[in-house]
């Protein structure tokens, strides 16, 4: 079958919103990645979509996970997924989370803070402990804030701590943003573990890891370079900092691994214009902000958006369902959509895979969270059951 | 009990976070509000809470319900709502959503496009109708945008339509935005709906309603006027614009009916600095943006927030739990928390009854929505099944 026949087959049984997946583009961009760098460990970062069926297939593909909390945690175990290739990278953890964590055989930790180091120690005794040192992520569509990360002064206090509470100081973790279109960054962050890596290396600490975080992007409404361009840059910062000492290299990849598997099918609700002078259209779908397309925040992730029809593309301004006013998706930023668009017809937001389905409210304003369907365009086969 | 012992045996049998409702708040508000609207129609926005405890007490007090869509209205009639009770707000309808609505027994529908209109002429005959005219929000903290509402000159157009299309214009309603701090929003709106009043009249079109829409506020970090204020000012403006030709009012407040009655109940995962020379705390919560805080996006709701603690007041950052770099509370606006504020605390977020458990995400970052308790202080008793 085609995609078009499985999005009909799909639709003879759901209505809209649904977000379909599609098991076959993960698989390819697992399985590319892997190849661009192929001694590396690949860490997904399940948050952008935990759906069963995508952690099944990674986890069968021989991918490990990056979780962001214990009930990510829970979801990975329930899956009979192996322990020891999860690690537990929120900065953030209550310490009954860490103990939960590492009572469940958990041994990759990443911290920020001496609190969070201290927490760990106490509770996930001689753990492998990851350090995520501060970068700026500019370039970035989902931009970094000063949440999470430290400076690297702090980071190397951290590690001589560690060291002291008996814990393994591992490796340093930088993130450049998601979606980060400047592959610059990540010479900024290679540069930073290669000064942690000498420095600590003086004081008889030998870090194993440079994890690079994520960062590497989806197919959205607007381009950034491939991702060979990106691993080709990456390697490059590499060999330039570390020589012939390449340290292991972990990649967490959320948004490149699942962002294009799916597409989300809206229906139009409703069409018109505030005035009669307006010549922007209104269009409003049956997905939003609150029940899908939480990115759409300040217009910063632009999904590709199709429909069926041929007409001349105009601009229009594109809303959500809910009787709130934010529920805009996007406004500055306008749409060229068909003229004869109608009420009643399809939309085809694509690269929905990522950050759509967990993000959905659970009931605002009374709309339940959008329905995935999983299908396998390599396998032939949709599974049945939504979540 | 008093509100300490009622917390405390809350939490004695659940974890935070948990979001804690006083029924007893929820009857006080509305009460007063009938007081102060005495021959008004007080339609619910049950968007704001739709906790079945406070939708049954509040159609037992004899309130009406406004809803934003068909599962909100599901909601109201599995409780049984008598249907004549029930508006339906929401102008952005399927035509299978008016329709059912219809069939339960829904006559009253607001509108702000032709093409809406015509959806209920089809499938909601002789019902009538609320035109919803555009005012432009200006001094409410959570802001209106351009998505309701049309031109005066529209509204006008569209009442003409509707009587050919055997429809009863009704009303004309206007929103002022939502926790609206000038009360002199509603003299330009109610001054719209006295113009399209009198030229309606003109065309033999006499409209019986004025719907004052929502907007007035509830308790938060910055104080607005007390709501007697609101009411003696409101009544001045249709007085000076109506006089002794009164026409019938409603009004649709959800968060003054609600807000005062929770209080979100959190734990401080973390508190740490990003380097040794940074004088701000962060504070990290176990709850967020994604699991109840979603209306401190831009930080335009500011909750009171208190923790059991008497040290000195310094300044902090606040943010929730998950690695979502967005999930920041408060970083602009600096909270002022106890400097002997320790990990493990519980922080007592105030003023949470409103947008917050119905806006979760149904597991960002695996974090499951909060969950609700609620409790009436009045006649003692805590419900205990959480949703």
């Amino acid at each position: 079958m085609n995609k078009n026949e499985y999005y009909e087959k799909i639709l003879s049984t759901n209505d809209t919103p649904v977000l379909i997946i599609d098991l076959a583009i993960v698989r390819q961009r697992f399985l590319f990645l892997k190849k661009l760098f192929p001694m590396s460990h690949i860490f997904y970062a399940m948050k952008a979509n935990p759906h069963p069926k995508v952690l099944e297939l990674l986890n069968d593909l021989g991918a490990c996970f990056d979780v962001a909390s214990v009930y990510e945690l829970k979801n990975l175990l329930d899956l009979k997924v192996d322990p020891s290739k999860i690690s537990f990278g929120n900065t953030i953890k209550k310490k009954k989370d860490i103990a939960y964590a590492f009572s469940k055989g958990i041994r990759y930790f990443t911290t920020d803070s001496l609190e969070d180091l201290e927490h760990i120690a106490s509770h996930a005794p001689k753990a492998n402990v990851f350090f995520r040192v501060m970068t700026n992520g500019l370039g970035a569509d989902w931009p970094l804030s000063r949440k999470f990360g430290c400076h690297q002064d702090n980071v190397y206090t951290l590690a001589l701590r560690a060291r002291d509470l008996n814990l393994r100081p591992y490796g340093i973790i930088f993130h450049v943003g998601s979606q980060q279109r400047d592959i610059g960054q990540w010479d900024e962050g290679v540069s930073k573990c290669k000064y942690l890596f000498s420095l600590l290396e003086k004081e008889g600490i030998k870090l194993k890891t440079v994890n690079l975080g994520g960062g590497l992007p989806a197919d959205y409404y607007e381009n950034a370079p491939s991702v060979e361009v990106y691993a080709r840059e990456i390697w490059r910062f590499l060999k330039e900092d570390f020589g012939e000492d390449m340290p292991e290299v972990w990649l967490e990849p959320g948004r490149y691994l699942v962002g294009d598997s799916g597409t989300l099918i809206s229906e139009v609700i409703l069409i018109s214009r505030k005035s009669n002078l307006n010549m922007t259209r209104w269009v409003y779908l049956d997905v939003g902000k609150f029940n899908g397309l939480m990115e759409t925040i300040d217009e910063l992730i632009k999904y590709p958006i199709d429909t069926d029809r041929k007409g001349q593309p105009s601009s229009c301004i594109l809303a959500g369902p809910t009787c709130d006013s934010m529920d805009i998706l996007y406004e500055k930023y306008k749409y060229q959509l068909p003229e004869d668009l109608q009420i009643g017809d399809k939309v085809y937001i694509r690269t929905a895979g990522a950050y759509t389905q967990s993000y959905s409210s659970v009931g605002f304003n009374g709309f339940p969270p959008i329905k995935t369907i999983v299908y396998d365009s390599e396998q032939n086969v949709i599974f049945s059951d939504a979540n």
